[in-house]
């Protein structure tokens, strides 16, 4: 599954090093300075998440898929012994004990939980669930089949964003001005992003396009993240405060609302960044298109509909201070959700690895992905 | 003219001190720090306003008029003489020289304009109207005059926010939760306020209310401002990201939003605060009361419609930055304008002074002041 002949984004949140160290852009420091740090332990990938230096759905996936596979690589190296059942009991403690630590680190993020359950099925079944112990893999073994695993989790998050990508681009047209909110870029994801695929994929086919991005108060995503990575890329970006939107659109200035989603209901409606309904209310009264990108896997069936999505309050310092200067007053209470639920009758279309889609989402075994009960 | 037995703010933004300065909320430290300034020349009044330590319409006309009968006052004190009519022309040429330095602080400020414009009309007909030099005031009398057209502008400025306020008490009633946005309130006026002069009286009254203040991006006028000078006066007020407003409105949360107005044109567009018109839209669609409270002054009969009011565009660094740390990508381009035009469709009532209102507003030379010509 080789995707070198596709777009790329202009930045790489994480990859490997030379040296076999997680390789990522610190997301905390972006967009002041940009500065890649190599986690060399799974103490220091735990840091860089819990610290949020890295961040988004796919991308927390796909490290932490790849801080197993490293977490088991140290462990063999280290004190490669003659006996190989005390060798390959070793590498999987470190193994299980790495991704207690790194699940712990943000226990809400599904995604997160879903890579380290996938890894430890692909060494437990080798390891485990033979009933001959003779064929019990060695650690030379666990470390290549975690690395591959690994591997493939990148390369289908890669897999996935350019579908996305390639599916939305045909939405796309010369001279389209498109509004976008949050982070749902190559930052959040191991490849192209999610709500901003189309616009890479369309951009490197020579479609001129103009983006805008919502600061995305109170953590600001739109302005650190998005306006750097698509600037990163040459893509032409405004940035503005999320309360400009509505001029914007009554001007004629935006002709699509393309954003990403946490969660889709079975009736289509989407959990979203905080601001996202907001949107997709002023779309809809301005009769611009609006657009959710999402992996089909954000479908959750189980969900009937969006008043079934529990929606997390943050801590009011989100919205009390900023840069460490107090700017509500003393005593005010802080309204401070995470995410809102735009209905589905405000949605146009889902954009999804699978293709151009429309709600509701029946149960399909074959394409919707249905997380085991929690 | 008195209020005494009317409600009144828990704050006083401008006022004078026992020893004649004008003593002023520093609004920029606010509300980390509440510190009065007192302020002794039109000099140091002249740098107050310009770094937006005080600001608001209805402040900035009250606050000039103060500012000249300040400058007479020094003037008269400092070199009395034998020659009266020396005296007037110093006082005369004293209180013109400080017109001037005040009108040049913040050009576009037109109630600025308008009080400097009054308070040197009451003595430019005093000095200079008479056909009789004989009967030329004297520098005290001048003084007198400027001393009480400052008080005038004030008290006409405190009974127009308490009018406001009194119409606007009754459309809330007990439990009502009011979501407003930018500062319309008694640190933008010399008394109550705008949008905040019904919740005051109201309050007063105790009816007992929820205020959801949005922060405001990017100047955040809700969070420094509203959200302090309501918890100032015991008024129960929540904060939130200008974005959450949406997901407020959705699950029933808001009963009324209620906010300023910059500008009214003759078809009852309402020029106001950037962010009024993603609530105006988000209340349309939600079945939720949309109020708009402005003095009678803020309408305009020769703007016909919002179309005519022209958008100021203000300084990119406003989004790209927050308390001097970058949050916007090198490079990005920044959309920023000061205001928005909610479409009168929009607005479900118009509060003024003269009482509850719709449009469109006909030209009434009674009741509607006509600006010169610029």
């Amino acid at each position: 599954m080789t995707q070198t002949v596709h777009p790329v984004a202009a930045v790489e949140a994480v990859r490997w090093s030379p040296e076999g160290a997680l390789r990522i852009i610190d997301q905390r420091r972006l967009p002041g300075e940009v500065v890649e740090l190599d986690l060399r332990t799974t103490a220091e990938v735990a840091e860089a998440i819990r610290t949020l230096a890295v961040r988004g759905a796919g991308l927390l996936g796909v490290t932490a898929a790849m801080a197993l596979a490293q977490a088991a690589a140290l462990a063999a190296d280290r004190e490669p012994s003659a006996d190989g059942r005390a060798d390959t009991d070793r590498v999987m403690g470190a193994v299980r004990a790495a991704a207690a630590t790194l699940r712990a680190t943000r226990p809400t993020a599904a995604n997160l939980g879903w890579a380290l359950d996938r890894m430890l099925a692909r060494v437990t079944s080798a390891a485990e669930s033979l009933e001959v112990p003779a064929v019990e893999p060695t650690a030379a073994e666990i470390v290549a089949a975690l690395q591959a695993e690994a591997d493939a989790v990148l390369a289908e998050d890669r897999a996935m964003c350019l579908a996305i990508g390639e599916h939305g681009a045909a939405l796309l047209h010369h001279g389209m001005r498109i509004l976008t909110h949050g982070n749902s870029g190559a930052l959040a994801t191991g490849g192209l992003g999610t709500a901003l695929a189309p616009i890479y994929v369309a951009h490197a086919r020579g479609v001129v396009l103009r983006v805008y991005a919502g600061e995305t108060r109170p953590l600001l995503q739109g302005a650190r993240l998005t306006s750097w990575e698509l600037t990163q890329a040459g893509v032409p970006v405004t940035l503005l405060a999320d309360s400009a939107a509505a001029s914007l659109m009554e001007s004629g200035h935006v002709d699509m609302v393309l954003v990403g989603a946490d969660r889709i209901a079975a009736n289509g409606d989407v959990a979203s960044k905080i601001g996202t309904l907001a949107l997709a209310v002023l779309a809809h009264h301005h009769r611009i298109p609006f657009i959710v990108a999402a992996p089909r896997t954000t479908i959750d069936p189980r969900t009937e509909t969006g008043a079934d999505i529990p929606i997390e309050q943050r801590a009011p310092d989100e919205v009390l201070s900023i840069g460490g200067a107090r700017v509500g007053a003393e005593g005010v209470a802080v309204h401070n959700p995470a995410f809102d639920v735009t209905p589905a009758a405000l949605v146009t279309h889902y954009i999804t690895d699978s293709g151009i889609e429309h709600a509701p989402f029946r149960l399909d075994v074959s394409c919707v992905k249905i997380p085991p009960p929690a």
